[in-house]
C-alpha cells in the first residue's frame, strides 16, 4: 500500500520535468518575443522626457498600487482562502503559489499575442502585469473546483490550456465584441468557474466519499482561510478598478465595489443564519458568499451604477451565493456529478453571470444625459447592451467546451494523481512535519538533575 | 440545558431580521439621498476635463492608497487583533467583519448628513470612504471593550447608535469648534474607548468568572493576534495622514507617526519586561501597548511636532499603556466594575487623551515663524489650543453619556445575549468544526489490505 | 534547574535597561541633529508652493506606496517567515518587531550622518524612511542566522553595531565607489547574510543538538511562515524599486523583479521535488528559495536586464538556493561550524553574490545605444562594471570582519543568553499560555443540572 501509492503519486520525475520544460519554453519565448513598452524602456521613455513628459507621468504611478492590491488577492487571497481544509494547507497555498507564478508568465505571452503585437513583438508594462494577474485569477478559480483531487502536474497542464483559452475568449469579448468587463465578471469569474466545473465533472470520482472525513475544516484552518477572505474583500475595489480608464472611471469603480461588498456582507450574515443549523453562522458562507458582491459588479462597476444600484446588486449576490451553498451544491454533486470543493459555482459562477446581466442592462440604458462626455469610456459599441449579452454567451460556451476538453486531457493516467482514498491530504506531495509535542514537554523547564543527566 | 441555551442564544430570527431590515433602510436612504461627488460622477468630471483638468488630478490617486491601508487596519488589523482569545476567533474576525461592513454604510449617511448636504444630497468620494472607515474604527474599539460578552444583534444595535453619536461629536469638534484631529485621537480613539467602557460598565456581569477559563489565549491564537497588531502598527502612518491636507501635511503626519510608533515599541518591550512575571515579556502588552504611539499622535501628528517630539510622545504612550494593563485594568474591574476584555482603556482611552492634550499644546504654540504659510492648514481657529481642549471635554461627555444610554438599551433581554457561563465561546453563534484528527490517523497511509477492506 | 535558568535568562533588568537607554540616546540625538526635509517642513514646503510647486508634486505621493510595501516586508514578511519553528513564534515575530523598531531609528541617524549632513543637521523624508527600513532588513537577515540562540538584549547590541557598519559600507559602495545597488543585492543581502553567518560562527554551540528536537516546524507553524513568504514575494518588486530614479527606472525595476521571482518559483518547485525525500516538496525550500529571485535582481533590476534576462537570473537563483539548502547547509554546519538556523546563506548570501555579479556584468555592457538618455541614471561611474565588482569585495570584507567583531562582543556572558538545552523555545523569554483545552471540554454545552451546580 505505502509503496504502491508512493510510486503512483511520486513527483520526483514528473514535477521537475514539467516545471523546467515549461519555464525553459517561457524564457525562450520571452527572449524572442517580448519587449518593454515605452514607459519601461530607458531609451524610449527618455525620448518622451525630451518631448516634455514628466517622470511623474509614468503609468507606473497610476497603476502600480492597484497592481499590488491585485497581486495580494492572487497570492494571499486565493491561496489562503483555500486553506480551510484541515490537512490541505500546504497544497492550497503552495500549489496556488506554483500555478499562479506559472500562469502570470504564460498569460503575458498569450494575452500579448492576442492583444496585438507591435512589429512582431509583445510590449509589456504595468497594465500587462495586471492583466496577467487577472488571467491567473481565472485559473485559481478553476483550481478551487478541483481542490484536493489533483496533482501539481495536472494543475500546471490545466493552467497551460486555461490561460490560452482565457486569452482567446478575452480577445473575442473585449476586442471583437467590444464589450466592457473591467473587473472580469464574465472573462474572469464566469469563465474560470464554468471551466473548472466542467473539468471537475469530467474528473468525477464516484468513490470520493472515502476521503470525505478530510474534506472539512478544523478551527485553525478556518481562521487561516479568513485571512484569504478578508484580503480578497478589502482589495476587490482595486481589482475591479485596476485597468479601467483613469479619472472618474477608476474612482467610481472602486466606490461601487466598496458598497456592493458591504451590502453583500450584511445579506450573507442574515441568510447564513437563516439557512444554517440551529440559527448558527456557517464559516463556509462567511468565507465565500460575502465576496460575491465584488464578483457581481465586475462588469457594471465602472458604469454609473450608483452606490444605490451597487448595494442592490451586492445584496442579491450574497443572497444567491448563500442559497447556492445550502441548496444547489449538494444537488450539483448528487445529480450532475459535479464535485465542487470550494463551491466556485456559488462564489464565481452565479454571481459572475449576475454581473454580466447587470452589466448588459446598465450598458443598454447608458445615455449622454447621465454620462456627458464620459459616455465613450463605458460604451464602445453602438449597441452595447446586446454586445454584452452575446459576450456572456460566448464566455460560457468557450469555458464549458474548454473545460470538457481539458478534463479529458487531465484524465490521462500520467500526472501522479491522488487515489480516491487519499484526497484532501498534503502528505502525499509534501514533507509534512510531526505534530506539536505535548504541552507538558514543551513548557517543562528541566530541573538541575535532569540537565546533568542530559549533559552527561 | 442544551435546549435552553440554544433557544436563548438562537439567532435564526433575530440576526436575519436585523441584517435585512438595516440593509434595506440603508439602500433606501442611499437611493434617496446619496450622489457621486464631482471626481466620481462621469458627467461632472468630464466637465472638469473640458475645463483643463487632467485625469491624473483625480483625488482618487492621492487618497486611495491611504484608504486601502486604513481598510486593512479596520478589517484585518482590528479583526485579527481580537482573535487572541482561545475560542473566540470566529466571532472576533467574523463579528468585526459584520459590524464594520454595516458601520461604513451607516457612517456614510450620518457623516454625510452632518458634514453638509448639497441641495439635499450627500456627496461621496474617496474622502468620504476614508471617513466612513474611520467612524467604523470607533465602533470596533468599543467592540473590544465588550468582546466575548455580546451577541451580533447587540453589536449591530450598538453600531447604529454609536455611528450616529460619533457623527454628531465629529461635527461639533471639527466643524463647530474647528479643532484639528486628523488621526482621531479625540474623535476616534477617546470617543470609541470611553463609549465602549461605559457600555461594558452598564452591561456588568457579576458572574463572568464562570467563563474566565476561556478568557485567555492559547499559543496559536496569540500568533493570529500578532497579524492584527503588526498590520495596525505598519499602516498607522497612513491612518493618521489619510485625510490631512495634501503636500507637506500628509508627508509630515506619516513620518511623525512612524517615529512615534518606533519609540513606543521600545518603551513597551522595556516596560513589559519590568512589570511582567519573572522578567518575561507579556504578549498582551506587545499586541496592544506597542500601538499606543499611533493613537497618541493622532491629533498633533500633522503639526510641526518634529520626530523628536513624536518619539517622546510615543515613548510616554507605550509606558502608560503597559502600566495601565498591569495596574489599572484589574482595579477598573474590581472597583469600578468595568470588564474591559481587550483593555481598550489602555490602548485607546489613555493614549487618546494624551494625544488630545499633546495636540492642544502643540496647536497653542504654533507660529508663523515655524509654519510659514503652512500655518493656516493646521490652525483654523484663532485660539486653537483652547478649542482643542474644549473638544476633548465635549468628546468625553458625549462618549460617556452615549455609552450610558446605549448600555441600557443593550440590556433589554431581546438580543440573544450569551449567558455568563458561556461567554468568550464561538460555538453558541457558529458552527464550529471538530478538532484535528490525531496525528497518526492523518499521516497514516493505508496498507493495501486496509484499502481492500475499505473498498469492499 | 528552574531557578538557575530563570536567573541566567532573566530579562527583568537587562532588557528594560537596554531598551530605555537606547531609546533615550536616540531621542536626544534626534532632538539635536534631525530636521524635516523640504518636502516635510511646513515653512519650506510652502516656500516651494509659493514658487509654483503643486502639493501633488510632493515626493510623498511617488514613494509612500512603495515605502508601505517595504514596511510590510520588514515587519510581516521577515517576522512571519521566521515563525516556522514549532515553539519560537512569539520570539520570531516579537523580536523581529523589537529590533526592527530599534534599527529603523538608529539607521535614520547613521545613514543620515554618512549620506551627508546639511549645516550639521540630518534631513529626513520619505526616502530616508525607506532607506532606514532597508538597513533594518540587513539586521533581520542576520537575525535569521542566529534565530533561536540569542536573547533580545544580544540582538539589540548586534543591531547597534550592524546598523553602524551597514551605513559605513553603504557609504563606501554607493557614494565613494558610485556603484548602483538600488535593491541591495550587495548592501543589504550580501552584507546581512555574511555578517550574520560570521556572528553565528563565533557563537558556535557544540551542544546545540540538545535543543535539536525543537529546531523544526509543525503543521501550523509552516502555514504561519507562508504568510511571511508570500508577502515578501509579492512586495519584492516594490522593495527593489522603492528608491530607484522616478519614471522608467522604477517601472522597469518592478517589472524585472516580478518576472525574476516567477521564474525562480518554478525552479524552486522543480528542484525541491528532485532533491527532497521521495519526490515530495519541502516547505523549507518553498518558504525560502522561491524568494531568491528577488535578491538576485537587487542590483541589475533597474538596468535594461529585460524580462528574458531577469527570468534566467531568477531561475539560477532558485536553483542554487534549493541546492544550497540540500547540500551546502549541512556541510557549513558540520565542517565550518556555521549553525545557520534559517539558511540565510542560501536565501540571501549566494543569491546576493549572484546579484552583485549580474549587476557588474549588466552595468559593464550598458550603452547609449540601449539606454539613450537614460544611461546616466544607471551608470554613474565611467567604469561602472569594475566599480560594481570592487563594491562586492568591499561589502564581503566589511560584513565578515564586522560579524567577527560583533560575534566576540556577543559572546560576553552578560546578555541573558539561552543555554544550549533550551534554544528555539519561547517560554524562557515569554509568558506562554497553556494549550487549548481538549475538544470535548470546549464544545460541551453544560446541562441545566451542571449549570445549577456551578451556580450554587
Amino acid at each position: 500500500g505505502v509503496k504502491r501509492y508512493s510510486t503512483v503519486t511520486n513527483l520526483r520525475l514528473k514535477l521537475p520535468v514539467a516545471c523546467i520544460i515549461l519555464e525553459v519554453i517561457i524564457i525562450i519565448l520571452f527572449g524572442t518575443l517580448v519587449q518593454y513598452d515605452s514607459d519601461v524602456d530607458a531609451k524610449q521613455w527618455h525620448k518622451k522626457i525630451n518631448n516634455g513628459t514628466s517622470n511623474y507621468d509614468n503609468e507606473f504611478y497610476y497603476r502600480y498600487p492597484s497592481f499590488q492590491d491585485v497581486h495580494v488577492m492572487i497570492f494571499i487571497g486565493f491561496g489562503f482562502l483555500m486553506t480551510f481544509l484541515q490537512r490541505y494547507g500546504f497544497s492550497s497555498v503552495g500549489f496556488n503559489f506554483l500555478i499562479a507564478a506559472f500562469s502570470l508568465q504564460w498569460a503575458t505571452l498569450m494575452q500579448g499575442f492576442f492583444h496585438g503585437m507591435h512589429g512582431g513583438k509583445i510590449h509589456i508594462g504595468i497594465e500587462s502585469m495586471i492583466n496577467a494577474d487577472f488571467c491567473t485569477g481565472a485559473v485559481l478559480i478553476s483550481f478551487g473546483a478541483v481542490l484536493g483531487k489533483t496533482s501539481p502536474v495536472q494543475l500546471l497542464v490545466m493552467a497551460v490550456i486555461e490561460v490560452t483559452l482565457f486569452s482567446i475568449n478575452e480577445y473575442v469579448v473585449l476586442s471583437v465584441l467590444e464589450a466592457k468587463d473591467a473587473g472580469g465578471s464574465m472573462t474572469i469569474h464566469t469563465f474560470g468557474a464554468y471551466f473548472g466545473l466542467m473539468v471537475t465533472r469530467v474528473l468525477y470520482r464516484p468513490n470520493l466519499d472515502k476521503s470525505q472525513h478530510k474534506n472539512c475544516s478544523v478551527y485553525n484552518s478556518d481562521l487561516f482561510a479568513m485571512i484569504g477572505t478578508i484580503f480578497l474583500w478589502m482589495f476587490w475595489p482595486s481589482f475591479n478598478s485596476a485597468v479601467t480608464a483613469h479619472g472618474d472611471d477608476q474612482h467610481r469603480t472602486a466606490m461601487n465595489t466598496y458598497y456592493s461588498l458591504a451590502a453583500c456582507t450584511l445579506a450573507t450574515y442574515g441568510l447564513s443564519s437563516v439557512v444554517a443549523h440551529d440559527g448558527k453562522l456557517d464559516m463556509v458562507h462567511i468565507q465565500n458568499a460575502a465576496l460575491a458582491g465584488g464578483v457581481a459588479v465586475g462588469t457594471a462597476g465602472e458604469m454609473m451604477l450608483t452606490p444605490f444600484g451597487s448595494m442592490i446588486v451586492g445584496f442579491l449576490a450574497g443572497t444567491i451565493s448563500v442559497l447556492g451553498y445550502k441548496f444547489l451544491t449538494p444537488v450539483l454533486e448528487s445529480k450532475l456529478k459535479i464535485q465542487d470543493t470550494c463551491g466556485v459555482h456559488n462564489l464565481h459562477g452565479m454571481p459572475g453571470v449576475l454581473g454580466a446581466i447587470v452589466g448588459a442592462i446598465t450598458a443598454s440604458v447608458a445615455s449622454m444625459d447621465v454620462y456627458g462626455d464620459g459616455l465613450v469610456a463605458v460604451t464602445v459599441a453602438s449597441n452595447q447592451g446586446v454586445q454584452q449579452a452575446i459576450s456572456l454567451a460566448v464566455t460560457l460556451g468557450i469555458a464549458l467546451l474548454g473545460g470538457l476538453l481539458t478534463g479529458f486531457i487531465l484524465k490521462l493516467p500520467i500526472y501522479a494523481t491522488p487515489p480516491d482514498t487519499i484526497c484532501f491530504e498534503d502528505s502525499i506531495y509534501w514533507e509534512v512535519p510531526g505534530e506539536e509535542d505535548s504541552h507538558e514537554e514543551l513548557t517543562h523547564v528541566r530541573t538541575a538533575e535532569e540537565e546533568e543527566k542530559i549533559n552527561a
